[in-house]
């Protein structure tokens, strides 16, 4: 399967500022390495993924913990999630201890102020010496509302309406100064050119901000615009706004259709569809040999716990599963009161074959709390390889966002034992093209002159 | 002067996340290093720092940058304050290049949601191993009520209301977690103790947030508060609420009639006046002679230029002085207009000798863009410990704040020329006392046990 001319498969490490990786059985591994909460954790795996060339570490985000209707108590017990950073520290220390790597964050829409959002992401994109990227979130749950003194979280599309703006507001303040704006020349005093930085003036229906913006230009321009929706109006979004997308698919056919979906639509509106990148989540297990990859799934498949699905199935519905009794069906009621789902509640009612499934099914089909809610390649390097290459070949991506089955362990097989034979098949760069995350992914840097 | 037994005086070097210290003319100082966007341009004033072992590096900040009623051209032509980056990464960026350093910031109360805040600053506090502070301000700027789409800041002591819920709640996050709520053990699967961690559920009149909190506590327990208030709402706010408190005074007699004043609040509100630092800003100008300290100090005083007063005195009144003629009488209606001030309008007032002082007289009494806003102590090392022994032995403080006259200039010259000398008469410390802040302010560590 090798032969292909293109060597900008993307890799990018899904990360979470949290006691686990996304995998919420990752910290029961007896290889986790348990300093969640100090920077030498973050600072690890940064060292490991720079050295694996990947492009990116990206943070996923929520502002709660998951919890049942009333009662956090499993997710202490258990470890679901329960610990949530702010991921900017984090990302600063990553990027103080590596040179080349990328670092994305999530911050939302929902419950921060653009001019915020601006200012810190532009600010870690100058520390970090242009290698930052902000994935652009709607939030959904209810408990994060209940952080944020709201009463509930916004409904679906309102959310997206408001995040069109935001996202015009931060685009906007990031391109009022010019690339060449500043002078900064003490013995003229000098500082910058006023022709060269600009009032935004921005007013919407929901955002308005004035400016001027108090941050100038990093060497990638302004950071990289991720997105990860997967819903209609999300897609939409997504095709909109996003530079490099973030999404799950259940198998190749899947990805092959969704991806040339996204694209058509960003052509549509004009963009370059070689300018915006998409990225599935995958779980890579690789091993020395096969049985040795089967075994350790084996034993990665055997940490997830009954609470796990129950309180992250709770976490994006709103809905609490644990009051209605295992294998009893739910009511059109019942169902009716599931909330905003990352397409969720759609894919257990086809999946089951019911629009009244059981708990039981719910836990069953939507996968939540086990890593079989991603594909798993598991196998040989080779094995592995050629999982990744029919997909990237194929069309159906542009590179993969890796679920951590454990930390740091999955980067560092992928790093070690993965990499290499993508590199022997010439889908992976061998070194990294440049300094910036934009030179790295291929992505064109945006220029502001002002005349 | 020498003999006293205390060795407890605390040195904080005061910082800018911008393209100048405080003072805008240190922009222009031929010795400064221009890399203000870069991390290495913190992280060498953090490393210079603690080779001083300064106990503290703190950030102020503001959201907007300074400008006149509707011209910001001023700002970025001459480099006043034109930068405001935000504090996190480089706070961040600078704990990685140190081990004992504390490094406090500036978050405002106004523009921020306190759960923010209490992740934010909670998640650096673990990430840079127990050493940060939180320095709590309420926003007076029109301007950066624009920036956040807010049609004008909000009226004074409304604004300390709003303080007093937004702080009550930030700390009551940060004291949910017991000391010893986490378990971690991979092999029972418990993470940690759900007796041990409660639900916040604050309900104020401005603030609400429920809770749990997302982030365990930190080898200090939380982070140390910080305060600036100078009004008398603000002293009793300071007095009521924080650790470490940060003011400005004109001279010695000043400061120890303020600094009884706050301690004795402090006392009468129940708490122990010990567990309340305050530490006055001081400039410091050391030369290995008195000469080259008196012809250091012309030069820095000489960087200083007409717009930066003019800019500055807009940014705390929210009233443009460059519309009144130089030498004009300001009207009564003209001075009804100035707004919060910082005690600005009272000081020129009464300095001025005249309830209508004009633009000319704010510029010279309120010395807003000089170095001659706080104490400048200049001359040889000995002199410079003699003053500071003064203020230190005679109460009038427990340390200073060092402004910064050019970076890293100031820094090394303090580091290198004084330090040593108060270490030889026994007054400030010749190592760290511990590895977080509290330990080595003499701040007892807030324990929280739930039973």
């Amino acid at each position: 399967m090798s032969g292909t001319a293109r060597t900008d498969m993307i890799l990018i490490a899904f990360m979470q500022a949290q006691n686990c990786s996304n995998y919420v059985g990752s910290w029961r591994h007896p290889a986790t390495i348990q300093d969640f909460t100090t920077a030498q954790h973050y600072q690890r795996i940064a060292r490991i993924l720079e050295e694996g060339k990947f492009h990116l570490a990206f943070f996923d985000d929520r502002l709660a913990m998951p919890e049942l209707s009333d009662d956090f108590s499993l997710s202490v017990e258990h470890g679901i999630r329960t610990v949530k950073m702010d991921l900017i520290p984090l990302l600063t220390a990553m990027g103080m201890a590596t040179r080349h790597l990328g670092l994305g964050g999530t911050y939302s829409t929902t419950y921060y102020e653009p001019f915020h959002v601006a200012r810190v992401f532009a600010t870690l994109d100058l520390m970090i010496g242009g290698r930052a990227a902000w994935n652009v979130v709607t939030s959904l749950n209810d408990h994060e509302a209940a952080n944020f003194g709201r009463a509930e979280h916004l409904e679906h599309d309102h959310r997206y309406d408001r995040a069109d703006e935001f996202i015009e507001c931060v685009l906007g303040h990031w391109s009022t100064w010019a690339d060449d704006a500043l002078i900064v020349d003490p013995q003229s005093g000098r500082f910058a050119d006023p022709k060269k930085v600009r009032r935004l003036d921005y007013k919407g229906r929901y955002y308005s901000s004035r400016g001027p913006f108090t941050v100038p230009r990093s060497p990638q321009g302004h950071p990289v615009i991720m997105q990860a929706g997967q819903s209609g109006r999300g897609k939409q979004f997504a095709a909109r706004w996003g530079e490099l997308i973030f999404s799950v698919y259940k198998n190749i056919d899947q990805a092959k259709a969704t991806t040339r979906e996204i694209k058509e639509e960003a052509a549509r509106l004009g963009r370059d569809p070689n300018g915006i990148k998409i990225a599935p989540a995958v779980y890579m297990i690789p091993g020395e040999t096969r049985q040795i990859a089967e075994d350790k799934k084996a034993l990665i498949d055997g940490l997830a716990r009954a609470p796990d699905a129950i309180s992250l199935i709770c976490e994006v519905t709103n809905f609490d599963l644990s009051r209605v009794p295992f294998d009893e069906p739910l009511t059109d009621e019942q169902m009716s009161k599931i909330g905003p789902t990352l397409g969720l509640k759609e894919r257990v009612v086809r999946e089951a074959g019911t629009n009244n499934p059981t708990p039981g099914q719910f836990v069953k089909y939507c996968r939540r709390g086990t890593i079989h809610e991603a594909p798993i390649f598991c196998g040989t390097p080779k094995d592995i390889a050629d999982e990744l290459e029919a997909w990237y070949v194929g069309g159906a991506c542009d590179g993969f966002v890796l679920s951590a089955t454990h930390r740091p362990g999955t980067y560092e097989d992928v790093a070690r034992l993965v990499v290499p034979e993508l590199q022997r098949r010439g889908l992976f760069h061998k070194d990294y093209a440049g300094t910036t995350l934009r030179e790295n992914l291929g992505l064109p840097r945006p220029v502001v002159t002002h005349g």
